[in-house]
């Protein structure tokens, strides 16, 4: 197993939790709960594949991802306090996750020979929009659209991955590096309170 | 005409009524009123249709399901205190049409070439995403979360329909039998008041 | 530059700012805006190609249309109070714009050897449903539910075109025509204050 399956794993999990815990904050039951858990971790990347022409989607070729679902949610049913407590390490693998998946979603899209605007735009795709299909199941507003550096940072992370991918053959490092600035933003951003205010005029 | 396709097409009617008659209640126009009922009918097998990579879906070469929905428009605007009447029919046909959709949809992931358990999901999908889309759209978070049951359901009918489809080769008295069973579930569940209730600890 | 791709970016343009500014005054931040403005632009569009299978989706292979978005935000943030003081002939840009949405997706779905009333479906689709996710995403009730002549108008210029069709082979001048229907019927609408109201019986 590579380290990049790894980690899209180890998103995907982290994904899939903070999923199942909103959920049951808002008391959905058992079924709706396991939904909003599934659309948080692989949302994204279906409508990434969706609108790239790449189906079956992904997850259906590979039953992880859905085991990984049944897994986070007894997990998160028994132990809810204590995962709580973990935030901190919640945090990394969120940001590795959406690091990750934005890189992955970029790198799918060059494949098919699009332009790496649209690339770095199916990368955020990737990133954000099992939150955002989570909000809207949920009858709210998307974080997203108040919470906007989790965007940005996927934006830069994906800016740095086309340059550096240009001045080095080394894909793995490459990744990596991409991912610690989507890690630095985010950390930065929320260490030092970062808003991109922008007001219009009158 | 097969019996599965009249049996398909008396689900979509009902499933067309149910958010006619949700839509008239919430004070939506014609046009409002129109969709709200077309996306119920179809929009489960739709979305399947999407993930799958099957294109054009699959009411876009039948127009019979669209007509349905033409059908259904008016008998509500005039009868809906007579339909009102009805429930226990509408109950029967309803639960017929999401057992009917989940064995439909289960059947044409299998026949994709794709592993039992997406098959299963993706029936459910069939079965569910209609009333989904359409809570959706009412900007109210779907009734699915709160009424389990129904998934359950159509999620048991799915199990039963894969294991006898291994010691008969009856394809017809299977999906009747996996029928069954969605609806003697929902009905137990609606005489009995059951309900998957799984507490979170603290 | 064809006339008609010259219309097709200036109704981008206008469904963009409509985004941005319902954006704006619902004080989303600047990538939720961004995210609102694009979507209420090409969401339409991408549903069609989505549900037809042409994918990937069309703004993937012209970046114009991104572009245009780009356009849009400085635009509606530095002269938003200018902007609404345009109403008039963003009134008109608008209605050119669903008017010449109906019936490229109309088109374009004939073109695919599916059936008139389908390619109808798609045009109303292609002209609305950018409206729709933008309502949706902000989690309100769709406007075009409560403002159906929107729909309705897109509905008359679609079956004039493929009424003008039958009788004349100039492709350009049966769309001009189709598009004047479309802008006939809303300003008449707009004028006369026109509902389609259809009250169920008790």
């Amino acid at each position: 197993m590579s380290i990049l399956y790894a980690l899209d794993l180890a998103g995907t999990l982290v994904f899939a939790i903070s999923g199942i815990l909103t959920a049951i904050d808002k008391k959905f039951d058992l079924v709706g709960t396991a939904v909003i858990g599934f659309v948080t971790a692989v949302g994204g990347g279906t409508l990434r594949d969706l609108l790239l022409g790449q189906t079956p989607v992904g997850w259906m070729n590979d039953l992880t991802y859905l085991g990984l679902v049944g897994i986070a949610l007894p997990l998160c049913y028994v132990g809810r306090g204590y995962i709580s407590k973990l935030r901190r390490g919640m945090f990394i693998f969120d940001t590795v996750g959406i690091g990750l998946f934005t890189i992955m979603g970029l790198e799918k899209t060059l494949n098919l020979g699009l332009s790496p605007v649209i690339a770095i735009m199916m990368g955020i795709v990737s990133a954000v929009f099992g939150g955002v299909t989570r909000d809207v199941l949920c009858a709210e507003v998307p974080l997203i659209f108040r919470k906007e550096i989790y965007a940005t940072a996927c934006l830069l992370g994906g800016l740095v991955f086309l340059a550096v991918n240009m001045i080095s053959p080394l894909r793995d490092l490459n990744i990596g590096i991409s991912i610690a600035v989507v890690i630095l933003i985010r950390y930065l951003a929320v260490r030092y309170h970062w808003h991109i205010s922008v007001k219009p005029l009158t």
